[in-house]
């Protein structure tokens, strides 16, 4: 009889949910709109019950339930900030993910159960010391050192997005601090900076008249064919991740960095920038990571979730 | 029969070197001058003997001598850069010392075996995610996640002071880059900071006419008896501290963030300045690390020294 562990992947938008055989590569992933609140739980809950049926599978036979949730996230479930944007205030997702499934549930942070996944299926497969970071609405990141994942000790191990990379800053992040990663690094980021160079100069640009429905595979996508102000906005985005690449390097000095979530479809042309600025900024070092694009895309949060569930019944 | 571990901490100027039973605190601690290149290995060596036969010790009762090292050390023992200031040349620290003594050596970066002597004995007793800031002539510092040493794939691990927190600055560090926090946050840098308000501005301060034999420690007591340039130093101090610091709690996130080395000296007003600019640098935490000095002073590298030889004979 074979087991199942479910990987749920919670973003802003919608919950990716994946159904996998024990070890082994998704049986079948789907997504549902992310409900708000309380909902979140019953919601998943009811959409893979539904999918069990239609696939023939008991219920006894999925074994637990792993949930990639966006913001810290304690070893037992807890989410002491809820997400960052309050559609879910402070609670424990395992509790509640429990309470509504009668399963066995473990959960984490998002971009570390995606960097688990990497590990474990992607980009980064054979590698203990590995950075991911997810480069999308905002940036987080996983790091994993000696096979597994930093915890830390208050749950923001990892808040690479919030790294202060440029104290001058006068527009505020989300999060209420100025001059954070995630202002230049994020997709959202890349478009800002964007509008402001278009802003503040007069040159010819094809950016130019799409500011109101400019994203950020714009911008890199004119930086390759060669539009001056893009590239501009493009070389803040290497300059600032670069920067906080190169503080990870010098922290916990891994193996391999890999760069997910939708700017890193801009492929190789952004492992250029970030490697320019990461080497710069880290004179000291005579070898260096790796940097390289994720493997999984969007499905990588799935992944390490379902790993989440398997290494909670390894323990 | 007792059983005996040396602990060896070259620094560029002295060798402290630590006679300890297993486990215990230390039954000798003396200082050696740091003689230049490979000539360091026979002369701590026969220091240790010398010592032995002093204290009626047999050299079969020592079991392994373990070394804090000033550069990169990667886990065998090989130091792929020798020593920052060139007066060691790249070698296997571990091949050497067992060479010359004949003895099971093991050997990590100085930073690091300190950080492992405050967590067995010192201020951060009780803790295992612990780091600790050495801030001396230079900037080091020592990660532990879960009760180990952050090694790193590259040797690189916990390079903190070369964290690039100023990119504008203009004047170089020892290591080539400029705007590294070495540069702000060292005893050196202190004095630095202080010369430079001193020319740029005419405000007057105690430390004007001191410039040539300035000290950080001038600087620090100039700073808290109110002196308005000295403090402007300080200042500095704490924000690029603070910022690299705040990098750190979004990365490994510990329990307790120790900062040793001479400037630690100035005692509770520089955790003041660390963290009023590292907590305004992690708004998105909840909670902290808290920020204390370090307990062992000097002799934290020699114990950690000690600390690296108990774990190589446990291994």
């Amino acid at each position: 009889m074979p087991e199942y562990v479910a990987g749920v992947d919670v973003g802003g938008t919608t919950v990716k949910i994946g159904l996998f055989p024990r070890g082994e590569k998704p049986l079948k992933l789907w997504e549902i709109p992310t409900p708000r609140g309380y909902a979140l739980f019953p919601a998943v809950w009811a959409s893979i019950e539904k999918t069990l049926k239609t696939l023939d599978i008991p219920k006894e036979d999925l074994k637990a339930i792993g949930m990639g949730l966006p913001g810290p996230v304690t070893d037992d479930g807890f989410m002491p900030a809820g997400c960052i944007n309050s559609w879910l205030q402070p609670c424990n997702a395992v509790a509640c993910m429990e309470r509504e499934s009668g399963i066995l549930c473990a959960a984490g942070n998002d971009a570390n159960a995606a960097a688990l996944g990497e590990m474990r299926h992607g980009a980064a497969r054979g590698h203990e010391n590995v950075v991911l970071l997810t480069l999308g609405t905002g940036v987080g990141s996983g790091i994993i050192v000696g096979g597994k994942l930093l915890a830390g000790s208050h749950g923001c191990a990892g808040e690479v997005g919030h790294f202060v990379v440029n104290p001058g800053e006068t527009e505020a992040c989300n999060c209420g601090n100025r001059g954070c990663l995630e202002q230049y690094a994020s997709a959202t980021g890349i478009v800002r900076s964007a509008k402001r160079f278009l802003a503040q100069e007069d040159r010819a640009s094809v950016l130019r008249g799409k500011e109101e429905m400019l994203t950020a595979k714009d911008v890199a996508d004119a930086a390759k064919a060669g539009d001056g102000i893009a590239m501009e906005a493009m070389e803040v985005f290497g300059k600032m991740l670069g920067l906080a690449v190169a503080h990870l390097m010098l922290t916990t000095d891994p193996e391999i960095i890999v760069l997910g979530g939708g700017v890193s479809k801009a492929g190789t042309f952004i492992i250029d920038l970030v490697e320019k600025y990461s080497t710069a900024y880290t004179h000291i070092a005579k070898e260096r990571a790796k940097i390289v694009l994720a493997a999984l895309g969007n499905d990588a949060g799935a992944y390490g979730a379902a790993a989440l569930a398997e290494q909670k019944l390894e323990t």
